[in-house]
């Protein structure tokens, strides 16, 4: 009986991994389907997100009926309902993917990066792609060192995004006010992107160790600031 | 024993109507200390949040021992799970309400919004809250049909987004870049709060009916369009 709930627990974790995975690789193929106003690839991730739809309403049935049937306490419990937590996320993270695809649609054949900017938002897509391939990593390994360093490459997201925004407010920016607004929309999908990302990995650190991500780097001073 | 736990039940409930009006209130006063260019009434919306963090917590908190202690099923079960999602839509709601004041903080002693702008994003502040002072009451009265109502007041959102977008793709439009990306980002966060407030009225109809909102319009040919 508890080994049948156990198998029940792992395919759940097996689930948000391929979560995961799908809007990791969602978020690489949109952003490449917008620096090259490549519109089969955009309207292809367009319409995969219905995949990551499922695989969270189907994770969500799942969980619910193991709470019920099993009744887990303790660390079981923590996990099913973090891993209800997490498949949020992941969820949100593939709406986030197909918004940048739809903004290629959108301008299609152009392109809505202009481009000098093509290497930032480039760098952007596949940092945010890095990224969540790191918190599948984290899924699976439960390694909470993994999971901290997350949070530094946050950092260097925000970094490009402030770059993104020094492009914008620079007096020379000569593409006009639709293209400021595109690629303001743009940049906020990454920066949440990945913030999803880093918020995977958090729950993942709580789950293991019992602490908030942020108490652990609060404690170890050299994070702290 | 039960009676504690429908008790415990109850606070829960009572905990997210607390957590509906101080993100209702928060965004209300953002805008206004947005458009007024009010620095103190922005500060006190930024460090406002944090009760709002505390609130979720301890919610969070009181949920998993809840499951853990008494094992709810069926109906019960799924209350307490959906209650742990709506406040996490609650929490994100009090982020964006955050969002607008530190723009606000941000632009003083200007006010990030041009003049000419005034009028609709006070429109979409006032909606914002109006939306959540809804999904407050479709917490406490588990009102189907005040729930639905909802998603229409949403399209209402839409349009005041479609005019802020008009006015910034007008090729009179004389604020700038900078102007233009704030008045992006806003229309963004006021949309992005509706869609929560939205969030948290379709739980309660998932709750009552056991039927996804969308379902239940799809299945009213009036409201299918």
């Amino acid at each position: 009986m508890r080994d049948a709930y156990h198998e029940e627990l792992d395919s759940i974790g097996e689930s948000l991994v391929e979560m995961a995975r799908l809007v990791g690789s969602a978020i690489g193929r949109a952003t490449t389907s917008m620096l090259d106003a490549d519109l089969t690839l955009a309207e292809n991730v367009i319409a995969g997100d219905q995949k990551v739809d499922d695989l969270q309403h189907d994770l969500e049935a799942r969980a619910i009926a193991l709470l019920a049937r099993q009744q887990p306490v303790a660390t079981d419990l923590r996990i099913v309902v973090t891993s209800l937590r997490m498949s949020a996320d992941l969820e949100r993270s593939g709406d986030l993917a197909q918004h940048v695809a739809k903004l290629a649609r959108l301008r299609f054949p152009q392109s809505a990066v202009p481009r000098d900017l093509h290497a930032t938002i480039l760098e952007m897509g596949q940092l945010a792609q890095r990224l969540m391939a790191k918190a599948a990593e984290v899924i699976i390994t439960k390694d909470v060192d993994l999971a901290l360093q997350l949070e530094q490459d946050d950092d260097e997201m925000d970094l490009l995004h402030r770059t993104l925004f020094q492009h914008l407010m620079d007096d020379r920016w000569k593409h006009g006010i639709e293209t400021a607004v595109d690629v303001t929309l743009l940049g906020r999908y990454y920066e949440r992107f990945a913030d999803h990302a880093v918020s995977v990995a958090k729950r993942v650190v709580y789950l293991v160790t019992g602490e908030h991500a942020d108490e652990i780097q609060a404690a170890a001073p050299v994070e702290g600031a």
